[in-house]
């Protein structure tokens, strides 16, 4: 196994090379970087197959909001990943895709007791311009915290944007 | 002025001594703590009123995702911020509330280049048990970067749970 | 088997008699009356089970919108109503509820050739106070043509609202 | 006055020769048609601007679910055509549009005795290829009812689909 990549974003160039599921299997082995997103709040991709994808991450008390639990918006991070990811994994090299809105709801609050927490999204409509997908956040007992789902914009490689 | 209290998380007893709009001001002032999350992100609340609440933020590179712009919970993060906070500010001592679901509409993506981002909630419907409000993220030319809405759940003081 | 209800709402005391699981049967064996609305838009009530509630409809010409297809809340209707009593199928005789949000993604368009459609929905968190569910609406041939997902407040028997 | 041209559906080609705003201009004169749906679930477009679209509409016993209240479809089907139109009336000739997704949250039930209801969207983001409005239903007298936001995808006039 390569040297992990450590944190950083690849040229847009290599970027547009790679299949989004390669792209991210590289980010899990290592070969290629975690985005910064992950270092700054504590998350990272540890699962990806086509049309799948699980995050990880530790709520601390760096994370807390003023009223004494972790900030909803780490749960919306992790899911936002999660989500856009198992879309992500299922297109093809060139394709790029943005994020349209994201809607979640908070099931079971979070501190700095409930240990790593898993986020996994799955795509619900692999469409060519338009795709969504849905996912959930659970602690390591399998208790939901949150659920959400997305929709995406796909931009096929070679179309006029 | 007294001197800024700097980042954490008060008791919960000082907490609900407070009504909302105090506690709030108080954060706006420096008498009283901002949140951890806000020194993990970067961003603060720099306004709030009977109903609305305004949070700001920089986007770094420390806040991109794998595709080389700021990751969308950036953006949901501080509007779930300011729409909770716009709740919040509504409620009297002894409340308590938690954001049941977050919607977020992304219009225009963000980069290391673009300069303070400012996030405002604005409460639609200050219900007894269930509250709504919305809010948008511009930049500093007022550019629409996201909007949002939320639904939250207040707990008055002294009703059971 | 008994006579077929009709169309129509049962009294408040007979509703709170019941628990929500016994009263949706009742509208499927056609013990109950389906509820005014699914005379007027044309989709009834057809299985339910504990968290789980299927309703179909036939899509015609006097649901078109002005651009020439099925309007969008023909789906979000059917949706509304699968969402809502996969949640009342888990309560007890004399708990109320209410939905407190919808969001809807739209996925295909129907038209008067679509067909008999199927909304299904789905228990995602049975929460005393609150709950969640989602759900989808497919064609015959199992397209998915839109899915949802909602949260619903509970009002438990006995308790002060 | 022209007589009222009474509810149906335009052909595509009239569709397409004309602007979202001229469009909708000439459903509000009477001069074209209502939609089917309108007939169907008892409201209409009543005004119409540049960005802003206005229903009303009529609660009914028809319209009841089978918990003793109007069904969420109604609020839902009324705010999604305001919402939608609200987008529309921005359209030139032969753009093109379909609604991605909405949410709605209601705020306060209707029943037979509630009046006529008022649904006005507007406009958020008036992009060229992705758009997102919001709106509100009230009663007469002013009272919030629901509210929802959407986000509709524009196909521009000679642009490849």
């Amino acid at each position: 196994m390569s040297q992990p990549a450590g944190f950083g974003v690849i040229s847009r160039e290599q970027l547009l090379s790679l299949d989004g599921l390669a792209f991210l299997q590289g980010i899990v082995t290592g070969e290629l970087p975690q985005p910064p997103i992950s270092e700054t709040l504590g998350f990272r991709l540890v699962e990806v197959a086509a049309g799948r994808a699980v995050f990880e991450g530790l709520p601390e008390f760096r994370h807390y909001n003023p009223i004494g639990s972790v900030h909803g918006g780490f749960a919306a991070t992790l899911l936002d990943s999660a989500l856009g990811c198992a879309i992500f994994s299922t297109l093809k090299a060139g394709d790029t895709w943005t994020t349209l809105e994201l809607k979640v709801n908070f099931v079971r609050g979070m501190n700095q007791d409930t240990g790593v927490v898993r986020a996994e999204g799955r795509i619900i409509h692999p469409g060519r311009t338009v795709a969504t997908s849905e996912g959930d956040l659970r602690d390591a007992k399998g208790r939901l915290l949150a659920h959400a789902t997305t929709t995406c914009m796909v931009f096929p490689a070679g179309a006029a944007k």
